[in-house]
Parts: structure tokens; sequence; C-alpha cells
């Protein structure tokens, strides 16, 4: 039997224990320190007190302190955290990591350092100790996967990448029931960039919403559809520009890291209700306050890619205002500049 | 002045007017013999009896009988007809066409001749006269354009190919506004392809929400969107491999005409509910019997992709096996075979 440790209890970490535990591996969730109310509920109940959903047969649930024991002979270590909690769970994996035992994460999210564009598994593997760096190769999960759906068993699509290929199909194998699918791809850069900016773009494709309710239109089958898709379009061109400039592969934005992920993330949620007040003109300070203090991925993607879009532009890797909408994004959610999106600079096709 | 003929007053003809009357030219709306009621509404309330927009001050209706010298002296003629209306249109096209005469058409389609795919644009080019059947480079409109949003001016950017840049530049600026936004492509191929098949792959995004629905569920923001958004993705990433293996760029399906065009037919629709019903597993007869009549674009594409996909793969210009999601629509809708969509064949990216 194979025994998963899984490092977070929220939505995602959680949700992923469903199809490991169907699989019939031996599955240990260890909540973070931010984890302790969710993993005495799950202990109580049974149920995940923010999901609604029962945990499998075959999932452990453990506290934070439970961490160094649960995760002792674990086979393959999984971070279910945050990407604000990377810092902590790097330091937690130090003293767990081994050469033969991989690690995935469905953590998403990209770091600037020094002006250069880091993709997270490269963040974990160079925070590993010297005895696992070189022959541990951090994998992450993305693809469209809503972790509600994902717990409830409806079927998923997603996609493992690192950098090495063998364990890329190690962890598939461990990993593949039949309503939970995960591809391969080595291309860590394409992926990443894709799994952080779509956050920030399914913001620009939600304002349609909001200038339409602003204008006294209702929902409907005749609103703002045709803008939104001209932004979903060229969210989806500008995602393959980021990715070219950052060393991945183009065809990564066309597929399930980028169009498919972007359409996900554009099904309601928190960013597209951020989004929509943006456009109905509000301003950046009421939208914010309106979502009573949620966590904004699109907010700290739009930070990060301001560090690093000048960086890029310097170096010749990208050419200048080849981002109309990324740019105007971050004038409107970071700055407060009124909504105007730049329809006239979009293109046609990549 | 700029005087514009369009033929065919069904709802894109209609809508397109609407651009074209505030930029300021002289219009004129001719209904084909199908759209005789049509014609006697705009006539008799000034309203579009189908799409309840009032007709823009400039735009003239005229019924059919009026053609010849209502198009006599017009500078630019464009093709409103549905597909099914080519062959009319291209009769009636032949003594209008003139070298000096740009023509643009807003019907999508694609032709199979003798085994090829052939774009619509070539076929009306083909129907010409042969005095201007050298000179004259027909030009598609493509991308996210719903009909009824155009109509009340919301803003729309949409593509515009041909063979011939000069005419594309020359249609770009007369039918440009603030809120009609043409960008222009040389890809004929790969615009028409994904203007076509992005109508059988929204029917195959549409299957997961009646297949939710049958399982007992609700529409909600936890439903099956992740397989949509899955399916969404290799509908991208298939469209992209019929576009090059027609001799188009792969870079097309990521923009307005393929991406962006999918992503605003997903919202809602005829498209859309018959997916849904087909999701629900009541059947292809069923399922068309409950769509009473309404024209079905999904099936006419997929019937001229069931001749088509062979003769790609016979010539060595596709590869076998690689549309599994495609193969699949066309055994549901076509066969009238179950649902079961086809997961684990999916690609990661294209």
């Amino acid at each position: 039997m194979t025994k998963i440790a899984i490092l977070g209890a929220g939505m995602m970490g959680t949700a992923f224990a469903t199809p490991l535990a169907d699989r019939g591996h031996d599955v240990h969730l260890i909540g973070t320190p931010l984890d302790e109310e969710i993993v005495r509920g799950l202990r109580a109940t049974g149920v995940h007190p923010k999901m609604g959903t029962p945990l499998p047969a075959g999932v452990t649930p453990h506290a934070v302190a439970e961490l160094p024991a649960a995760a002792a002979d674990a086979d393959v270590l999984v971070l279910g955290v945050s990407s604000a909690g990377i810092p902590w769970a790097c330091e937690a994996l130090r003293p767990l990591a081994r050469v033969d035992r991989p690690i995935a994460m469905i953590t998403k999210g990209l770091v600037v350092d020094d002006d250069r564009v880091v993709p997270l598994p490269d963040v974990v593997q160079r925070a590993l100790p010297d005895v696992a760096r070189d022959q541990v190769f951090p994998v992450a999960v993305a693809g469209p996967c809503i972790a509600g759906e994902l717990a409830r068993r409806a079927p998923s699509v997603v996609v493992l990448t690192g950098r090495h290929q063998p364990t890329l199909d190690r962890l598939r194998a461990l990993f593949e029931t039949d309503y939970y699918v995960p591809l391969t791809s080595l291309d860590v850069e394409g992926v990443e960039v894709c799994a952080a900016l779509k956050n920030a773009f399914a913001m620009g494709v939600a304002l349609p919403a909001g200038m339409h309710e602003a204008r006294g239109g209702a929902p409907g089958s005749v609103a703002m559809h045709n803008l939104e898709s001209a932004v979903f379009a060229q969210a989806v061109i500008e995602m393959s520009r980021v990715v070219v400039a950052v060393g991945g592969r183009a065809e990564t934005a066309l597929g399930l890291p980028g169009a498919g992920d972007l359409d996900v993330t554009c099904n309601g949620g928190r960013t597209g209700r951020f989004g929509r007040f943006l456009g109905l003109g509000i301003g950046l300070a009421e939208a914010v306050r309106r979502m009573e203090g949620a966590t904004l991925e699109c907010l700290e993607i739009l930070a990060v890619l301001r560090r690093a879009v000048p960086a890029l532009e310097a170096s010749g890797r990208l050419a200048p205002g080849s981002l109309p909408l990324l740019s105007h994004l971050m004038e409107v959610a970071l700055d407060g500049a009124p909504v105007a999106l730049p329809i006239t600079r979009f293109g046609a096709t990549a």
C-alpha cells in the first residue's frame, strides 16, 4: 500500500485526497497551523467544514503537531497549502525530503526573484536540503479543477508538470482514477505561468458583466458576451506571449493549463465577483471593501507581474506594448484607474 | 457617402447594419426570398421582428424584388444570408460583381468539395463571373459576435479574413466604430475552420451540463465545470489540429476566431441547449425533437467533417486518432451513440 501525506487541509488539499483514497492509497491529511479548526471539524464530523463534503474512507486527518509522525514513512508528499503558505511548507518539507520520495504540489503561483520569474516547483526544489536537491523534481498540478467538484468525484482532467518525466509518469500512475485524469507536461514555465495568470485574466473577463449591469442591463444571453469573449481570446493570446517570454511553449496556453483553466475560473467564484465589481465602476477601494477580506489571487499575481514585465521587456524577451490587456488590468486593479478595455489594441490571433 | 448593400435581413445581416449606419454610410438591407415577412415588419414598425431592436436611421429595408435596383450602385456588397442561402446568394451576386466592388460575408460555414475543405470566401469567389473572379477577394467576418448585442451597440471585436490585405484594410476602415472593432487576418483557412468548428465543439462543451442534471445536480458554481473546461481546452487543441491540416496557422485557434468565438457560443443559445439535451442521455431523436425544428449548425458541420476528416487522414495531413473529442461528437450527434467523453485521450496542450 502506498502512503501519501498531504500538507494542508484546505479545500484543494482535502479534495485531492478523494481520488487518492479511491485508488486505495493510505492517505494522511495534515493541517497547517492555520487549519486547526478544519482538522477538529473533520475529526468530529467527518465532513469538511468549508466544503461540506465527507472525508472518504482511507483518509486520516492530523493536526500540524502530528506532522513528523504522520509523514515519516510516506511514499509521496503533497503540498496542498496556499501560495502564501509556501515558505512554511518549504521549512516543513526540509526534514522530510528524501531522494526516493516524490513531491507533488497543488499550490499555484509565481515568484519574482531578482527580476526573474521563478515557477513554484523550482522554488520548492531550491529549498530542499542538499542531499535531495539534485534528485527530487517537484511536480505541480494545474488545469481546470474546482475543489468542490473533485471532492464530489465530478470528472476532472488536469496536468502534472515537472522537469523529470519518470517522476511525472510515476505520479500519474498513482493519482489516476476513472474520474480524475492527470496528463503530463515538461513545460514547467508554460504551465505555471498560465496557472498564475489565469486569475488576473479571469478578473478581466468578468469586467463586462459589471459594465453591462452599470448600463442597466440584466444578465441574459444578450448582454456583453461579445466583449467578454474578446477579452477571453486576448487573455489566451497574452498568456502565450508571457509563456514564450519566460521560456515556455506557446502551445501550452492553448490547452488545459491556459484556455481550460481560464474557462473554469470564469465560472463565478471570488475572482469573477471582484471583476464584476470593478466593471460596475464603483472604484477599486469599494470593490475591495465589498470582497470582505477574501484573498484575491488576481491582485497578488498582478503585483508580481508589475515587477516581472518591465524586466522581460528590458531583456528583449517580451516586445514592449504586447500586453495591452494585462497592462490595463494592472492599472485598474492596482492603481484604481477607470475601466476602459483597450479593444483597438487587441490582436486577431496570437 | 459610401453605399453598402446587405443581402439578407436575418438577425446578423440586420445587426451588421448598425455600425455601418452609425458610420454615416447609406445602408440598404435587402431581404432574401425567405425574409419577406421580416422586411414587411421592418417597414411597418421599424423594429426587427425577431431581434426586437429598432433599425437605425440611415438603413433602408428592401424586399428581394428590389435587389437589382437597391444594389445597383453600391460601393460594397455584404452577404448576410445563412450558409444554406449561399447558393442563392452566389446567383444573386453574379450580375452585381464588379472589380472595384468588394464583397464581405457574415455567413459562416465550410464546404467539402471533392474531399477537400473549401472556405466559403473561396466558394463565393469561384462563383463570380469571369470579369471579376481574379480581382475580387471576398472577405469573411468571424470572431465572437452575437447579433443581438451588436444591434444594441455592445462592444464587439471581430476578425476580417481574406486573401488580399488592401481589401481587408479598406473594409476595416469602412466598418470600424468605437464599439465595433474589426481586426484582420490573411489566414482564411484558419479563421473559417474555427468559425465552422466552434458550433460542433460548443455542443460538446454543453454536454456536461446535461450530464450533471441527469445525475440530479442543480446549476451552480460546483457542477461539472471542470469537465466543461477540459472539453473547452480539448476543443481548442483539436481546432488547431484541423486548422493546420487544412493549411492554416495553429495560432489562429488561439485568438478571436477560435477560443473567442467558441467562448461566446457557449453562452446559451440553440447549440448549448441541444448539447445539454444530449448530455441528459435522452437520445439523439428526442434531443432533436425537443429543438422543435431549430436549425442546428453543429449537425451540419459535423456531417461536413465526417466527409472531410478521413480525406485529411488519408492524405497524411492529419494524424489518425488526433481528434478524439470531435470523433466522439460525431458518434453522439450523427449516430446516436451514448455520451462517454474520451477524457483519457485528451491532450495536456496542443
